[in-house]
């Protein structure tokens, strides 16, 4: 399978996560992918030009994140990092919908910067944005993700959502946050996908 | 069951659309919610802010629209509007994903116009929002979504997406694609959770 990304996608890093957690890495290429330049082929196998895409042996591209962890997911077995069934599923599968979430607000933060000159740029956007990064991570902070011996794709999501803010952002999400503080470092010691999947 | 939405909201007509073809419409009290009032209850029960969310008698929230429509699938006896397993699956809730992508980049071009003056709007980033909308209409046009007696959660993302663009962008996206336009003629007539959830 080949798995189109790149080291800073943060979605891509969850799907690199999931894999190793799930030891599949060894079945996947990652091809690096800019999804801005008009000629890369991603756009043709994912129209959206959105990254990550799994392109299957039989030539199939699954996308989103979302869709390509359930995909393998089954394919070790299932029920794995995305529980089968009932409310361990459905608790995970929010959790990880409030990871994307902030982390499309903190990507929207970075495009705000990279598309637009510094004197076009909209506070009231970037403010609403951040918004639902901070109410996201306070809701975190005051129902830290449970931790069990295979992580769920919602504290997977999560992690990838903390180590984005660390990449892009600094620091400060800590600040005023001392239990996800914690929290980050007790997974990046118990899954050593954290610390294999880093951007750098 | 409380499902907080709005009328114009395309990922909460998903839902709405899905809860209908699945039987259970009558479960569900609609809230209607306006995603940018800080003070709407919306932001306590998905710290993100977005609908939809659907707040469960045990009291609950499950979102996003994904999320959601699994949840209701399953109540259904599952494996209706998500099909089970294996191939139909994937294609399914990767035909979701695209069908929520085009969403995705519509809005961010609603958004451009709500929240910037007109000389502060950025010409680059709203060509970058159409060429996914443009290339996922034309990847729809090409690979027509299959319809079958229930329609599966990918085919109602289309729908929804074809309707939010009729409604906020008005019919040009018919426009070469005279297969994609019949298709939804077709979907219309054979679902009439179509017309029933259709904004005004």
């Amino acid at each position: 399978m080949i798995l189109r990304s790149s080291p800073a996608s943060p979605f891509g890093r969850k799907v690199k996560m999931a894999a190793i957690v799930l030891g599949l890495m060894d079945k996947i290429e990652i091809v690096v992918t800019n999804t801005l330049d008009p000629d890369d082929a991603i756009r043709k196998q994912n129209p959206l030009g959105k990254i990550p895409a799994l392109t299957l042996d039989d030539g199939t591209t699954l996308y989103d994140s979302r869709v390509i962890v359930e995909y393998l997911d089954i394919l070790a077995g299932g029920g794995k990092v995305i529980p089968a069934s009932g409310k361990d599923r459905f608790d995970a599968l929010t959790l990880q919908a409030l990871a994307d979430g902030i982390m499309d607000a903190a990507i929207l933060q970075i495009y705000e910067i990279r598309f637009r000159e510094e004197d076009r740029r909209e506070p009231k956007w970037v403010e609403h944005q951040m918004g639902k990064v901070e109410r996201g991570l306070d809701a975190l902070e005051a129902h830290l993700p449970h931790l069990s011996p295979v992580p769920t794709i919602g504290s997977i999501g999560v992690a990838c959502t903390l180590g984005y803010l660390d990449f892009r952002f600094g620091e400060t999400w800590r600040n005023g946050r001392p239990k996800l503080a914690a929290w980050l470092i007790d997974f990046a010691a118990r899954y050593p996908a954290y610390a294999e999947t880093m951007p750098r």
